[in-house]
């Protein structure tokens, strides 16, 4: 029997020697590369902090003491510590372990959230409860990346900290010099003066706070040593861990940079992916694209918040080295910094997950779209990302982003839209744009039929029965519930109108002369396109029946993509079904809308349904 | 001839003498206090900046220079020295002069922004934009104050700022030790060490930033020293300038917390406002009623972002002066900390106006709505302002949030409903709520004639024709479209729903018994309130058309509340044309509702109308 299969909660630490303590470390590390290796994830990171999960629940009392994880996926190790080894193999699995903190998994988890730079805040909250309530003896602790403390709400927090001289609060700053590629700024500068052991309290210390370190992260005892005199401390303190991200597993030229930080399934000895590749993803083409076009316009720089290679601007950065700024996980600085190359005469695109975007929110409103200024911003994981959980979805995008004056929204539905569609951002000056796009792979392209007023007509059979409005990368599924309807006897034309906000006019006309309109996206039906294109047709007094298709107003369980999507009723099965219903019952009371094939649009799309137009 | 009647433009100042320019300054003291106590607007902060916009302006070549005020309510002085001081008769008036900075303006002002800490990410913007296109000799500088320090993106900034040691940019600290009141923390306590001398290059030097001072702030050569070497400086560099708010004016109790802040219009002389007053406000309202439910209820706690008064959380304070925390303005904080008070057991009500909890949209999303954390979110100057500028209206907060799962929104029309509303929300314990109202007074309490499943009936005449929903403070607007439409000859319900999201099923019944619908919001239409309530009325199945008033997707420039309200086609008389004509426009071809009175619900609307039920 292993040590590790004597550990079912992390009250046994306290039985086993120093000895067996670093045995242990080593089965862990050992544990995580045979199992992240198979199912993919947080490898990376987990690995970087064995030794520092281990010490926290030898010295702390979990769940009494509150163990805080900033970016929750740094918690693998401490899932193992409490009694969840066994349900690694799967991890990221709908109805398996979360990649991330779960408070349905265990006692032992409290934040779930996984955007960085969150748990001082939570802890100086957790503190301020227990001063509030007459709690004592309970001890609060967050364990924070260097990376995370270069968002600005961990600057908030360490200010209020600091404000609590009273208040017992224990800030493990797990020093590894990089969130998914090195650290940069003036703060990452600094911790290497306080790593070489220069720099006294340092920054901490002007802030008024106590100041522990810098301590090895890889030994058990030494860090121990730290965190039971940083518990002893009756207020805030600061313990500096020093790791190594990645630590004890060799890597490949692929995942050096990063040093293994998310990994896709791969062979645990080689590093080498398994699985085959399912062709490009949106990430790649916009790679190569923004690469393509910066060759052409010299005033193209490009953003990102410290997520360099998976937002795909490595192409970008080998190429124009001084082009691509990281500006660390600090997205409010990105977005109006943003601005500010504009207002300098630059064209910034700044590259953000979908779900990152709204630490920005206020800035593109405010900084940028007030301002008009031409910024374009390009959202990858949009929509369903699925494995990541419910806070990696990117799925409130274009709802709440709609609301901005003069931001125009493209949602390309496949690789040739997204390199269409991206220099035609690029190009616009008379304001901001944004691009969105899902993970995974582009699939094959779905060329348009014919084009009217901009909007691609990708289908168009039988009489005007429903016009199916697909956004972006669910053409696929538009496209399949055409199919379906058409088993049934109905007519369908599916559009895509590439730019989703502002509502393009034609989609009035369109709609006009159909007798049931859809509109599918992966996004929130709650103030999404659907509902925006319904509003639109009100306005224009267009009264055939809308029905939008999109993503309900909940958080949705990790699991894969498709599944997830199915789970929210966006399988053609089940839009087409509700097509074949709402057209039944309005055949009674409604007017065939096929009997008005009187004008040139119309025309149009008859001639694309019969391939004489391309 | 004044001094100040002979300055155009900041060229002037380099043709004074330094005894000239200590006479502008005062000459330009008395002018703001004589004018802003004359029209309002922020006069302490202004005072405070005199020597040193003067200072600025003769160091520095604007508009090639650039100079950026963080927060723009400090640029009065900028103005008056770029030859607008003849605008102050009509400062923050429609048409007259912003109380911000203004690129429609004048070529000296670029950001527009009223929103704090965002002044450091554009400069970093310009000076990068500067870097790549080979731009020299030309300065940087953004003024910020000690205050907007404690934002975090104020944090990304320096931290990107100090990673550019060959970029020229100079950030002056406007240090008077407070934002509307004493700034508190670790940060503030560090700047009094540095005030004191105590402190070297402090922080800025831990950054690897270059810093100068501390300066007076009202001693002009002193700062023309320190701006000049600054200048010459080839990096980046903080002038720390130590400045007194409101100076040269006396204050009466009423403004000496804030130093005349934000003032209404006043009596120059006695500082005692002039005009009568309109009864209480909504932020008076509120300060009340959470000061009584903090009585009963002692895990109630207030959490403010440095704007204790103005969001009415003053009286609370006296109260319990312990249970009244200000984290700065550090918005992202103050939401995630509130998610781990509750975490811990307390019940967090957060105060803020409605255009800064856009800064917090992804904390409120994730670290409390993700967490069904039952956090009571509490948003004054909710829609439109008016006198503040598009920077200030709070007018997207309906439409964003509304995609919150498991956040319920709240309206009150009016105070007795903000008192019952807001107990409601503090007494919900299964996850976020938001109660939102706008700047200004009450005005008179509108009794409930009925109340149908939780919606108010506060109007009911005549035939079953228009439904008026009414959210939140536009029920006195409904009323009076109520009031025309029936001049018309038309029936009409009014309903107040007070809780907007998620919407309230009865809705669909009292829609489906009506010919027309109409909502009317003080919100983006795009997203809004009547956006959500047509899904609604969709997905129920309801015919009965809707149209949804509210604000239209564009920014809006400053005015009375009122008439940017009639701008936006909010008036009465706008909404009951638009209602009289759709209802015409469908006569031929819809069915009497009315014909329909066939249940409960319709005999509770009828007997309310003859006054049987209140």
């Amino acid at each position: 029997m292993t040590l590790l299969e004597t550990v079912h909660g992390p009250g046994r630490l306290g039985e086993l020697t120093a000895r067996e303590l670093d045995a242990l470390a080593g089965e862990i590390r050992a544990f995580l590369i045979d199992r992240v290796s198979a199912s993919g994830g947080h490898l990376g990171p987990n690995l970087g902090v064995v030794e520092l999960t281990i010490a926290l629940h030898s010295v702390f009392d979990s769940p009494s003491d509150r163990l805080l994880w900033d970016t929750g996926h740094q918690s693998y190790v401490h899932k193992i510590l409490t009694g969840r080894a066994g349900g690694f193999d799967r991890l990221r699995k709908a109805g398996g372990l979360s990649g991330y903190p779960s408070a349905a998994e265990s006692e032992h988890d409290l934040v779930e959230n996984s955007h960085a730079s969150t748990a001082l805040s939570y802890a100086d909250g957790l503190a301020r409860a227990d001063a509030h309530l007459g709690v004592r003896d309970r001890a609060t602790v967050a364990v924070i990346g260097d990376g995370a403390m270069t968002g600005g709400m961990a600057w908030e927090a360490l200010n209020n900290i600091a404000d609590g001289p009273d208040r017992p609060l224990v800030v493990v700053l797990n020093d590894n010099g990089r969130s998914y590629a090195p650290t940069r700024g003036g703060f990452a500068d600094h911790l290497a003066e306080l790593r070489a052991g220069q720099g006294g309290a340092g920054l901490f210390g002007q802030l008024g706070l106590a100041y522990l370190g810098p301590v090895d992260g890889h030994d058990i005892a030494a860090l121990q040593d730290a965190l039971r005199r940083a518990r002893e401390t009756r207020g805030p303190v600061v313990v500096h861990a020093v790791t190594e991200k990645g630590r004890g597993f060799s890597y490949t030229e692929d995942n050096e940079l990063d040093r293994g930080h998310a990994i896709r399934p791969m062979d645990p000895l080689t590093g080498l992916p398994t699985g085959r590749s399912a062709g490009p993803s949106f990430t790649s083409v916009f790679g190569r694209e923004l690469t393509r076009i910066a060759e052409e316009r010299p005033d193209v720089v490009a953003i990102t918040a410290a997520m360099l290679e998976p937002t795909g601007l490595l192409p970008m950065q080998r190429a124009f080295p001084d082009r691509v700024i990281d500006v660390g996980i600090a997205e409010q600085h990105a977005v109006t910094m943003a601005a500010g190359l504009s207002l300098g005469g630059v064209h910034p695109v700044v590259a953000i997950y979908a779900t990152f975007v709204n630490r920005a929110f206020d800035q593109l409103l405010m900084d940028v779209a007030l301002h008009r200024r031409p910024v374009t911003f390009v959202l990858d994981r949009s929509g369903i990302t699925g494995d990541d959980g419910p806070s990696h979805n990117g799925m409130w995008d274009m709802s709440v982003l709609q609301v901005v004056p003069g931001l125009r929204i493209a949602a390309p539905r496949d690789g040739t839209r997204l390199a269409e569609l991206l220099a035609e951002a690029v190009a616009w000056e008379e304001g901001p744009t944004l691009v969105r796009f899902p993970k995974g792979p582009t699939g094959e392209d779905l060329p348009a039929r014919a084009t009217f007023a901009g909007i691609d007509v990708l289908h168009r059979t039988g009489p005007l029965d429903v016009l199916i409005v697909s956004v972006g990368a669910l053409a696929g599924t538009a496209l399949r519930v055409a199919e379906v309807v058409g088993t049934h006897g109905l007519g369908a034309t599916v559009v895509d109108p590439r730019w989703v906000t502002p509502v393009n006019p034609a989609l009035a006309d369109m709609a006009r002369r159909h007798r049931l309109v859809i509109t599918v996206e992966d996004n929130s039906r709650t103030g999404g396109v659907g509902s925006t294109v319904a509003q639109f047709l009100r306005d224009t007094g267009v009264k055939t029946p809308l029905r939008e298709f999109g993503i309900p107003r909940r958080f949705l369980d990790h699991g894969a993509r498709a599944d997830v999507l199915a789970g929210c009723g966006l399988s053609p099965q089940d839009i087409a079904r509700t097509v074949v219903e709402e057209i039944s019952a309005g055949e009674a009371t409604e007017d065939r809308a096929a009997d008005r094939l009187d004008d040139g649009m119309v025309r149009l799309l008859k001639q694309a349904s019969r391939g004489e137009i391309r």
